[in-house]
């Protein structure tokens, strides 16, 4: 049994790792630790996990860490920087879910997140944690650090496209976003009254997503991408529609051919595309809960435009769900262990 | 390898049902019959299902069917009343999921369904499905009824303190259900825009789940019940609030005490009373897609009166996840068997 | 020109209140004011208002506010009792909108409200801000407190019963309640990744509405309030569903009769009750941003229960309209002026 | 008194006509017809409109019509191609709210429509009822036919910026829509569980909005548009989010330069653009149940990119109020008669 840590347990995508760990044959849950909540059940946290695991939160005890054989990091932004290289130091294999370790330029953390990287010799080796993109890098990684949910559903979506050649300019991603995608953290701009039943353009520009997508798509071709996000009416899922003017002739066939080559063999990628019917599309509520991205496509011909659209469950493939992959990948496991529970229909 | 066959595949029950059914260890979906979508693939009408289970629909074969073990029926009223005999005489144990066996009693049918009920010998025979209560009938059936989603939140609210004497006089139930309860069929009343922002009355009096409340709980006591239901604005889930007026003294103790000595082995019944926090009663947000029952409680002095709070999600232990427990039990697999998984949180 | 001053200008009421009062063709907004937020611009907390008032908050003055006729207080309960013994002083009427002057039992703010209340005089000449009940108090009141939404809810839809002798037990009160009820406040229960997709039981027992609708009703006869309330998923609008076990027999006629006769000539009660569609009850969806409250029932034959239902927008007639409704009372306007405007549909 | 004729009484966009022309103060509503609910009451289908005014609904009758000014149409597209040449023939004025006679060129209409426009002579007469761009023409127009909701709200956020030649090439518009906007006709699609928690592309190419954004903007400068329609989980609203690469070099301050000028006397269009808050860009939450479209805007200098955001009612600017206020330049009212009442906050 591989055994697990896990700091900052009392957020939204610590919830689900824990929730997916513990379907997982071979794994133990050794350490839940969360600072702020230490001493509480999980489930005064987690409603969900009551009588599934009865347990009471520890405090972020490195000691207690050293035993096990990985961490997942899920904590505030400066408690990641202050664990990652602690645990490392001690040998643990840490994934990291916050975006503290995932962009190799420490230039674009004074850009996108304000402030000068602390470890920039820690960012070198960290490995972006995408399984269909990087999968040899990941089993041999100390540290994986796993990317934002946008960035996961668009780099998934684009990545076939770019490598054959047919996606070459600047692409537009419109995205739209739960609200369990901001976190447990309470402000005046998440409470329910001002956020149902809106559709609020929260980042039209300059999203913090936007340097790892250009930088995992760099490694195969330069591509800029320019991101709006949007905020809507849902608590889990995230829809990202891709616009791509393209200058290669191309057909709905030849995109059908390039994704199943490339996604043939991954079992979390689905590519939804129907002639009729209410499904046609990948729409976030069929897959929540589970680690599934979904993938589809469609021709604008009089405008010589690519429509990709890609869902997937923020806290599941574009998080909990992608990290629990990872550390499979890592330990050898199937890369499905943990992770085969599919969702719950119509939710 | 336990054989079944699922009647009326295409509803939300079904899709549920078959979801679980994948993940149980003893389990083989041998049929899984549609009349009216036969020939589709699966996951052209169970979306959530799409890679993880390639399958395309068969009609009501009766033929293949009597090679199965069980068949599960969440067909349409008539189509109930037509198979279920067919199928119990080709000697398959059959789990109804429709209300065409629920009730002992034909009048019953005459009165809430308004028509002559065709197999009144089939009614004396029908087990009604609700393992904590009727274990061991389940056990030996040939014919489990399942409960309606209300009747079972009310039920396992109700049963430790009718047959404890506390609850004595007329039970109030004032429900609160989401959109998938009414299925999958469309009509004005279930669109979006006439739905959502709604807080609708559309059943103060007269509810059809009345009737199985009453003949359950009159197996330990006669007990009156009037049921008020409303539909609100979520997909899934169900709340029932009970309102009973009591002549004994009670005490918060007494009442923990009467359901943890009922429930303490039960597997998904959880108490869910806490002093503080957002977390304090039952809500169904908490166990969607899960098998659970949650059941809190509180005291009116003021008023002697009695609120019992019970929630559960309609398609799971209201529906499908129930059925599943049953169908355990009738074989002899470990009662949770495919039932294990646990709910996202939020959704 | 009747000069309005407005203290608490930033809460939800206060943002109806202005709404309402700008479409008012006797009414000068002299003051707007609040104390956090001073020298903003209204449309910065009341993004609706923008380019249809433009006005800088001021704060607390009551210099400024002594030329005015009259104030509406909706600010925090501390202010409150701070405000209205100032502002009676300076010789304006009042219409307070919070609890801290509803109740005359100054033993009722200790045990609902857990403070011994400071001004226990100006309670007793405060009047119950009711129109339909007591329209000839308010004509002339220089103190008018208005009710809670579900007291107004509650109350409106008992009146009649009670005051007929056809409800005389214990009434229990099970409301379903949107988000704006718990006003602009953030909190960790609030958010919308906890409060969607919810049906939570905040307060079963003991909710502070409940003096309130006893000590009106008990002007007529004294009547015992059971209430529970419940939060829903939507924004706006309460519906309120009363149960009541009755003793004498009655029909449906005669409710039709009752009511008719008791609210034929108000404008803001609307009885709702169809015999088919879906619009045969009140909901709150068919009444966003108006001043109706609507009014159902029905009887349960075989429990001798009356269902009463009632459904209201929670800021308008459950507060800010009710308000306006109390002003034109109180200065001799149409009590419409200002509330014309019907509820856009659907939302 | 301007006599008033609706043909087409069912939809939402005849509800929403109804209630606007109720406040105006020189309209008779003379004839409100609808051939499938004829002789029901209005409160049977408008529930809002209760106790606001009682009318019974006539059939189709085109003598009746013949004595009114005018006539609205918001019936099925073959009944506005059979009612819209009769009622000129009879010298009404006629405002058309289907996509009947939009478009100039018949051939669209065989390629977004599927059908041979019967009346290509009056496409060319017909006026495109936008009176920010239109208002001259309206004025005259014996027929004006209103524009859909994604035609509006893009076509006001790009119109000052074509004139101006800083957009002058492909616009991607990105829209988010509530379910009013598919009508209220059931279908499985539109159903509740089906929509709710729900992102939706239902039309991420060939929308038939495309064909009159580049009508109306071509009259300045042809102007290609690449147009992806998204269903959210709101029922009323619309949110365009557009995509331009510019080439001009631009700034901030010339945007507001640009809307200002062009929209300073516009009553009902709202720049919005904050430096901070929740408020920061139009969101159609802000503005329910009122005839604003508000308009915001941000530059990505890294992708030259300019964002543009433009939200507005889809049942009021986007149809029903946009027809009141082209009504009133036809008639010589106040632009804003009717259309006074503002959103109700928060929905």
């Amino acid at each position: 049994m591989v055994k697990v840590a896990i700091f900052g347990a009392s957020g939204y995508v610590a919830g689900e790792l824990i929730r997916l760990l513990l379907q997982h044959s071979s794994v133990e849950l050794a350490l839940i630790a969360s600072e702020s909540h230490k001493g509480k059940f999980l489930h005064q946290l987690h409603p969900n996990l009551r009588k599934i695991f009865n347990y009471r939160l520890e405090g972020y005890d490195l000691e207690k860490a050293s035993k096990c054989d990985i961490a997942f990091v899920s904590s505030s932004y400066n408690s990641s920087l202050r664990l990652v290289p602690a645990l490392l130091k001690r040998g643990l294999k840490v994934i990291d879910l916050t975006p503290m370790f995932r962009l190799k330029d420490p230039a674009d953390y004074i850009r996108y997140y304000g402030f000068s990287h602390p470890h920039p010799d820690i960012l070198k080796k960290a490995v972006y944690g995408l399984p269909e993109l990087n999968r040899s890098e990941i089993k041999d990684a100390e540290l994986v650090s796993c990317p934002g949910c946008i960035a996961t559903s668009s780099i998934l979506a684009l990545y076939p496209l770019v490598k054959e050649g047919i996606v070459d300019s600047t692409v537009i991603i419109d995205s739209k976003m739960g609200s369990s995608g901001s976190g447990s953290k309470n402000s005046f701009s998440s409470i329910h009254s001002q956020r149902a039943n809106s559709i609020r353009a929260y980042k039209p520009i300059n999203h913090r997503h936007t340097p790892e997508i250009e930088q995992e798509l760099a490694r195969i071709k330069k591509t800029k991408i320019a991101l709006s996000a949007h905020a809507v009416d849902i608590v889990r899922g995230l829809l990202a529609t891709l616009h791509c003017f393209i200058e290669k002739e191309v057909e709905i066939k030849d995109l059908w051919r390039i994704y199943r080559t490339y996604y043939v063999n991954e079992k979390f990628i689905r590519i939804v595309r129907e002639e009729r019917g209410i499904y046609r599309y990948p729409d976030p509520k069929n897959l929540i809960g589970s680690n599934f991205c979904d993938i589809g496509f469609e021709i604008d011909e009089s405008n010589r435009r690519l429509v990709l659209i890609s869902a997937l469950d923020n806290l599941v493939k574009g998080a909990a769900g992608n990290a629990v992959q990872c550390m499979n990948i890592m330990f050898g496991f199937d890369e499905a262990e943990g992770l085969y529970s599919s969702s719950p229909f119509p939710i």
